[in-house]
């Protein structure tokens, strides 16, 4: 009985630590961004591993011992659940690592894929994403799963990020790309299309226009803060609770060039990000 | 004088071995393709760590550590000559790892340092290049150390390499981005512009139109294949013999991803490269 008690006051504890996401950059900051929408109650601690980014064009051991050593540190961070912001770590070392900890961990790709497998009517869906995302195949594997007659017409575009980076958010030459690399699906008439990269929900709206309001957009991070609050609802560890005045809600931490990471979070989050701390991943 | 003789032919022998190229990834084949051209009878042998590209977010400990990795690699093949086709580990590693090595090496930051010191009139120099290297000041470290009074202005073009990645060398877009990059060094004036990344060679007539011929391009890939040149004939170790036929003149390694490089290496070079090996460079 007494253990009972202890447990039901760990978990009334556990309701108030932070979340924890992580991405190999600043890409995963579009879901963190998500998460603080849908609930603003929330506390998160969030890490990009700017000195090992980009995590594409890796290896799946080498990514997976990334984001064993990220996971590490998240914990000694409380943190009561994880969210794997990174494309592909998602892909690669979500399901081995969540067997190794005790704390819900979810990731962005199935999310997505979830989604856009309910949503199409006419069975063919696009992904945008980067090469390594497009090349794995990854969303295609999930939708699969749920949709086995889908067609999955994934679709690389390189410059996307680096036009995000360089904040060119609207401007005619993030337009004339994207209607590149948008042209050819729409001439296969996809009617849903995964924005398969962290950094696409930026030029949402950008993409939307060109691809026309017939294709319904999937956005994975709104779909797995989605996704996040039900886990979170499901085990009781919603934090119901407003931030105390002075409380420090959000913390950044990065692997390096804190300043660079700044500069782009200041960017795209509705608030100023006063610091972002560096961490000496490999210790961990 | 036995010894003097063996060493007189090992020196012969030793002319005719390759010289080793790296770089992070696959920038460095124009300086692989500007050694092709000034020394058509030397062999190569290139390798890109595309793997753990890009060097410029690490650390100068990581990206040392990474170079002797290289060095080594490249060693175990023979090389004569090593050239460090990176701006980042030419700035960061070269000092230290050349005390290291008996055999001559030579990087891309001082040869083109040193003619855009000796070319400029009015002393004002423009450098273009990735955001790390134009943080770390390296052009004008090197300028400065023979041209104390010149005025050095850098400018980050993020953009760029992935635009030449992309194969958009001559685009309406790499011209519209150029134009904007361009534009302030265009407003101060200066009358020497350093192509300060490996990639930027490829998009040397773009920038050339676009800043106008007042402005004199210098390009380290060139003046380094010139340095190398020099260097080699005061060692004796010039290969003066035409490559035998079937002779493997040029050979590729790579630490991850070789079709991709395959694709960038074919688009690049006069001929086609038939193979990119994979090595496993962290056991070097």
């Amino acid at each position: 009985m007494v253990r009972n008690m202890s447990n039901i006051e760990d978990r009334e504890q556990k309701k108030y630590a932070p979340i924890g996401v992580f991405d190999s950059g600043v890409g995963g900051l579009t879901v963190a961004r998500e998460i603080m929408r849908q609930m603003p109650h929330e506390k998160i601690v969030y890490f990009g591993d700017t000195a090992r980014v980009p995590y594409g064009s890796k290896s799946k051991e080498t990514v997976t011992k990334f984001s064993r050593q990220i996971v590490r540190f998240l914990q000694t961070q409380n943190v009561k659940a994880i969210v794997v912001a990174c494309n592909t770590a998602s892909a690669v070392a979500l399901d081995e690592i969540e067997q190794e900890i005790d704390i819900p961990m979810i990731g962005v790709v199935k999310p997505g894929a979830k989604v856009a497998a309910r949503t199409t009517r006419n069975g063919k869906i696009g992904v945008i994403g980067t090469e390594s995302t497009i090349g794995s195949q990854v969303y295609s594997h999930y939708i699969k799963e749920i949709h086995p007659d889908a067609e999955v017409i994934g679709k690389a575009c390189p410059l996307f990020v680096p036009l995000v980076e360089e904040g060119l958010l609207q401007d005619p030459v993030t337009d004339e790309i994207a209607t590149r690399y948008l042209s050819e699906l729409i001439d296969i008439d996809i009617d849903t299309l995964i924005l398969g990269c962290t950094h696409y929900p930026l030029i949402r709206s950008t993409v939307g226009r060109i691809i026309g309001d017939k294709v319904t957009l999937v956005n994975p991070a709104y779909e797995t803060a989605i996704e996040l609050r039900n886990l979170l609802e499901q085990e009781n560890l919603l934090n119901d609770r407003e931030p105390r005045l002075g409380e420090n809600q959000y913390s950044f931490y990065v692997s390096d060039a804190a300043d660079r990471f700044k500069r782009f979070a200041n960017a795209i989050l509705k608030y100023g990000i006063l610091s972002a701390k560096n961490v000496n991943i490999e210790e961990y």
